[in-house]
């Protein structure tokens, strides 16, 4: 098949755009690089040293033979979109190019104005152009588990039978979502159902987990085909800043009570989950929700089996709490259905002393890297302002000059 | 209380800024005009010959004694927002400012995401600049009842307690909007519910179902006061088309099967909604939620009662059907409660005679001002484009020039 990895210079995208590769699809890789600029707003990089997307691809092609073909540009053009579609002519696209951290959306006004009308009009751009280019192209899009919020009752995949007053129907699951990112994807997910079913469009939505690890098969081939490795308060997950706290004999520090539950899942599940859903489409008009992940752990326990690991490696490491910068729950139920991607074949790699190991051990081997300025939380919920927080980190730093720009910004 | 009235040139932004200021409250109107603008983009105008929002506020300080301040200007710049919120200080503002038509949305993809991107992004700088500088302001939103679509079940009012595997919560009622303008309300509900927990915002969403009427005790005072009414394809009602083609002796086309059922109001209840939701404001933090409409009727229903309020006056109109250029339900259950406004006093005019006959007067009245070429739908939701269709009116009215432009476009 014709598969467009859209974002696929990305943490998920690079890797599954080598994995689809590998699996014989021609693959067509579309980025513009706002990640890495980003991190240069921040002031933050990977802590894995990643090679540019061309020496990546160069590189792919040296080990393997295989060849992807290369699209630079923006989604929010639909002349670039236009042109993309019009030579690649894609079977599938898989949609990652999206502003991808709550944080980052919460810094301010013009970070989450960015962050819902670039998210919202790359996904437009693409509805319309399969409806008028690839019709019978199949849209996998990224969501997020996200989306739901922390309800008080199980969370199923997408929809929910409801009884009410004697009758009933299945309708679409509520969603909390928790972030103005969060939103933006809840936003993306009611604009495909709707594209999907008036324009009979194929969609799966992936309303994927917090992923862990760094490395698939693929990646593992060669060096030059590094993932990124994200530590710092806004791109990184918990897991990720736990251990590179733990790799500086710094403490673990847990955002409030620490009982925040969510779903997981490893890297090499994430492309498989995708393989999976390009390889069994829907059906025209159907708009299909997948819940990807494969285990669930709330923010203390990973604190916990992070501290555990890092002992077995002579690491000591305590645990801290911080409070906590987001609005959310610090303690309740979750129960997160997951079985449609088992069905369809996915074998899970749950997480393990190996993998834990595996991620010290890489931040160990970069601790040099690290910068721990970059790791407590200073985006906050509550009262997000840029400039403040920006200011202090560059006076702690003692750095004269810092850009105030969100990258893009929507008026 | 001070009161900005968002949108206050419009078709119920302008009796309700009326009605404030009559009740006694100081009223600032804000608006750009691009619905004015929107009007002259499809060669469209309002039935009734209405004046300047600069000469309607100089006739109503005329007649009253009462003055409104008008800030001209567009909710998507936050400098043009801080200015007003700087200058007025609102305890309340009153939110029409949206682009509010669904075949506006669906004409193509501009228009779709102008429509998007447009409501989002003031919707948003007026949530950040309540949060800077208004913190105990009370938003007053318009939604839709739209927003629902056509569940199988009854509409409950924003919430619904659900039942799921021997657990419970009160979540927010699934959305199934119908339009990429339907979709832009919900964006924004969940935006203000979210904005509303993490920063204290006071705000109500009201879920307002088809208006009908143009006339208000306060506009009736004078004729420079005249509201808008509207009957072509894209800005006019079900009901305010046909009592156009009944003026001029067309057939009253229904879409479909004419079984689309939703809820409906008079305008004269849409200002005193309003004015009950400001003057009791919900508690900081809360999101509240009133489906905002008196009786339901479906289409064929409508088309009865003009008919035969029709032949009371001599006219002799028929009914025909004409395909649906919407993708809906022709026929399906639909209960929508509707209870809270009423709880706080709402004393509904429900549609009468009396009310037809004076819609039909008024296009009687008009009659020459009506252009039958933009009653019948060209807009389709499941082809939408914009230039085919407006080149085929172009032919046939024999003009020679077309702008093709979306009045705001986002890239």
């Amino acid at each position: 098949m014709n598969i467009l990895v859209l974002g696929g210079d990305g943490y998920c995208g690079w890797p599954t755009a080598l994995h689809l590769s590998r699996l014989g699809h021609q693959v067509g890789i579309v980025d513009n690089f706002i990640r890495r600029q980003w991190d240069y707003e921040l002031g933050v990089e990977t802590l894995t040293p990643i090679q540019s997307l061309h020496s990546r691809v160069a590189a792919w092609r040296e080990c393997t033979g295989l060849s992807m073909e290369l699209f630079v540009g923006d989604l929010c053009s639909y002349a670039f979109v236009q042109k993309v579609f019009e030579r690649f002519t894609p079977d599938a696209v898989v949609h990652f190019a999206e502003q991808r951290s709550a944080p980052y959306s919460m810094i301010d006004r013009e970070h989450a104005l960015t962050t819902q009308v670039n998210n919202i009009t790359g996904t437009l751009n693409l509805l319309f152009a399969m409806r008028d280019l690839a019709p019978d192209c199949h849209m996998v899009k990224l969501g997020t588990m996200g989306e739901y919020g922390t309800p008080n009752i199980d969370i199923e995949e997408g929809f929910i039978e409801i009884q009410h007053n004697g009758r009933k129907d299945v309708l679409p699951f509520p969603k909390q979502p928790g972030s103005f990112y969060h939103l933006s994807k809840v936003h993306d997910s009611h604009n495909i159902a709707f594209a999907s079913k008036i324009w009979g469009l194929r969609s799966t939505d992936l309303n994927q987990g917090v992923v862990y690890g760094t490395t698939t098969d693929e990646i593992a081939t060669d060096e030059r085909l590094m993932n990124r490795f994200d530590y710092d308060e806004v791109w990184g997950t918990a897991l990720n800043r736990f251990c590179a706290q733990a790799a500086i004999g710094h403490p673990l520090t847990v955002y409030g009570r620490g009982g925040q539950t969510r779903g997981f899942l490893d890297i090499r599940d994430t492309i498989r989950c995708i393989a999976l859903a390009v390889e069994n489409p829907p059906k025209p008009g159907e708009f299909r929700v997948f819940n990807q992940f494969t285990e669930q752990f709330n923010v203390k326990q990973l604190a916990e089996l992070v501290s555990q690991s890092a002992a077995s490696l002579g690491l000591k490491c305590r645990i801290d709490q911080v409070p906590d910068p987001r609005v959310e729950a610090e303690e309740h139920y979750y129960n997160a259905k997951h079985t449609k991607l088992i069905d369809l074949g996915l074998k899970p790699h749950f997480l393990s002393d190996s993998l834990l190991d595996s991620l010290l051990n890489i931040a160990l081997r970069y601790q040099d890297r690290i910068n721990p300025k970059v790791i407590l939380p200073t985006v906050n919920w509550r009262q997000p302002k840029l400039a403040s927080r920006l200011i202090e980190r560059v006076r702690e730093k003692e750095i004269g000059v810092v850009a105030l720009g969100a990258g893009q910004t929507a008026s």
